[in-house]
């Protein structure tokens, strides 16, 4: 059923349809909620051993006693697991807290503060641009905002980041310090990077000498489907280029243990390793190194890394699967909504009617549905269109989320069917 | 033996003597450490815990699940935890991480970038000042220098800052913006500020409206004898006069439980607290809570934290008591070594003849003893008397320690006799 070819009494029925349904939810009284991409208990659960059993040696291999303080770049065999798990150099990674974000915070404050590569620090001048991918993290663009960084919003496409129009901003003006990306499985949309545009980020001139990608790899491994997909190594395409010390790469394993008390890396060229810890030395002894071995010796007992993911995706597929084949059954041809298939990530990314988001959030909220705030998937908190809302899939158990789509639905559906008796 | 009255005789047979004794130490291969503050393996011991044992329910009292994301003020009973401990409120405090060096750092950072109570972020002013006591805690020291903030070294006198002075400078002077202060064990020198000190902090009017007073309390129970120092509630003294906004407070477990995996907080007003996480938000979604429920199940198993730190004490007092003694026996009336005896912190800090600090820590290094590099108490790590040298006790076990301070004290009598040889 296409919506958009129904008369007014076509609409007015439906509608009343529609509210009949929606007026039924209300009255359960739930307390539903897929705001925000966390995992359910039961993927907590599979991380459980960490919190009841012996963590093993508290010697790291080279002898040193993780108790105590010390090893600002984190423990050699941890910098090594997240090199192997990722593919990069153990020199290049440093370790990090419970967050990944703050590592990016931090980077993002010292060239504020300190400045990159022997540039002016961005606190130091009249204007810091940022080029932000819509819809996007709004953590990326919060941190950005509070430092008073304008935003240029570009659309993502389904391949990436559009490089037509980065390689235009980029190359003459040097007020753009960076981009960040989520390359992977990118929040919301789960789009991956072609290798063509991940090279066209390493090869493209910048008129910032000090242009910075933070490479946001939330996802790197947060695969659905046994074929996952396949993300360019962004290191060595810049070492063709000469243009490695661009890139600070992220990663954690808040999404593949327990999000509350992961370990977190930074990745950067050698140089830069050694830039930010000329500062960090100031900032901290070094994070949590008993932590560091804890997660370790988890994966060690556990099967590895890899292995964990799949359980995790096993938790994690059918929820996702749920969530499109509702849509497909309800919006297929509809015109109303347009929706991404993830094969990996946290989020399914839809599309209303232009102009609904806001009103459907507003439905869901009344009807005990919370979602992420409409247009925060966009700098600002504003959605231009006023058409993208960002789902996430993982907490709720099966049989909530069964009902959180279904309330999802029916809201979409009337807040469409209202804004289209407008036009009537 | 007074050597300041010796004659050129008398010292050049003393200088052979002491070669002797100071090549029988060389040629032993020592590997020593008395650098820096770290608790011993048996100190370390005290808290295997919780490396082995099963933390108990991964959910805070208020239900909230510790392994997923959230709280970014850290769980409801941490704080109260801290807020018991320091005799603070828990509505005042947010938990940190491993480090409260770490949250001291952000805390002068957002200063710089964000700045304070509305006005212009220190970054952007022509000269930030800050006043440094010294004797003082090379780290701090270290991240004001990093950010090119001009310090002020002031001696801490025997019961505090002089505060005729600090008042003298910070009336009129808009561009001192701050002053960091271990108020309890003073690090290095074990001072204790007098109620009437914190009192006249508290008091002083500043030309700077955000003036602060970093108030790390590393050593705030940190006592060798039962009979504890009682430090003013700083907090308490600020309400009196309205200058509750200019105290950050600090604290962590580093030296109580591991120093590696322990857990942090700042104390502030709540006007100021409300500021710190309106930019907090943006660097994390919440630092590890599963941490703080392991640290707080094992102080709850284990007889709470003031029993904690008498068996941490029981450890410590005599290694103090060691050095100590060693002092009185070599150096009463020599004229060429002053020294504290601290009651608590970690640190006996001494005063050797002017001009021999450095020659003594070479001598000491060669001999295989490593000591916090000579300077490093004082800002730029420059001492203008070059007479200061920290001496960090707790590290060595008891045969190590007695091994150590004999190194150390003929390295003393070395560099001084050889001194004093120079003008004779």
């Amino acid at each position: 059923m296409n919506y958009l070819k129904l008369s007014k009494t076509e609409l007015l029925n439906l509608k009343a349809d529609l509210e009949e349904k929606y007026s039924s939810y209300k009255e359960k009284g739930l307390k539903l909620n897929m705001s925000r991409g966390k995992p359910s208990p039961k993927q907590l659960d599979l991380s459980n051993a960490l919190l009841t059993e012996d963590m093993g040696s508290y010697y790291a291999a080279d002898g040193t006693d993780a108790r105590n303080y010390g090893v600002l770049e984190g423990l050699p065999e941890t910098r090594q697991f997240f090199a192997d798990t990722l593919g990069l150099k153990t020199e290049n990674i440093i370790v990090g807290g419970n967050a990944s974000l703050n590592l990016e915070y931090d980077a993002l404050i010292r060239c504020w503060v300190f400045g990159s590569r022997g540039e002016k620090p961005w606190g130091q001048l009249p204007k810091v641009k940022f080029i932000c991918l819509t819809p996007g993290y709004d953590r990326h663009f919060g941190m950005l905002q509070d430092l008073g960084i304008e935003m240029i919003s570009l659309e993502l496409k389904s391949d990436g980041p559009d490089m037509d129009k980065i390689e235009e901003i980029v190359k003459d003006d040097s007020s753009v310090k960076g981009i960040f990306c989520v390359p992977l499985y990118s929040n919301p949309t789960g789009v991956c990077y072609s290798e063509e545009n991940v090279r066209r980020l390493a090869a493209m001139p910048t008129a910032a000498e000090d242009f910075k990608i933070f490479w946001d790899n939330a996802y790197g491994i947060h695969h659905l489907y046994d074929e996952g997909e396949k993300l360019a190594d962004i290191f060595k395409l810049c070492e063709e280029y000469g243009t490695e010390d661009r890139v600070y790469y992220f990663f954690s394993t808040s999404k593949i243990t327990h999000p509350g008390s992961g370990i977190s890396c930074i990745a950067a060229s050698s140089d830069m390793i050694k830039e930010i810890k000329a500062h960090m030395t100031y900032q901290t002894i070094g994070h949590d190194k008993i932590n560091q071995l804890r997660i370790l010796h988890f994966f060690e007992k556990n099967g590895g890394i890899f292995e964990q993911m799949k359980r995790q995706a096993s938790i994690l597929r059918p929820k996702f699967e749920m969530v499109v084949k509702a849509f497909e059954k309800g919006f297929t041809d509809s015109g109303i909504l347009t929706w991404e298939s993830p094969k990996g990530g946290y989020f399914v990314s839809v599309n209303t009617l232009e102009g609904c988001a806001k009103a459907t959030a507003v439905l869901c909220k009344e009807a005990g549905l919370t979602l992420t705030g409409a247009g925060a998937t966009y700098p600002y908190g504003k959605d231009p269109k006023d058409a993208n809302i960002r789902i996430a899939p993982s907490y709720p158990e099966t049989d909530e989320l069964e009902t959180a789509v279904e309330v999802f639905c029916v809201c979409v559906k009337l807040a469409a069917v209202n804004k289209l008796l407008e036009n009537k």
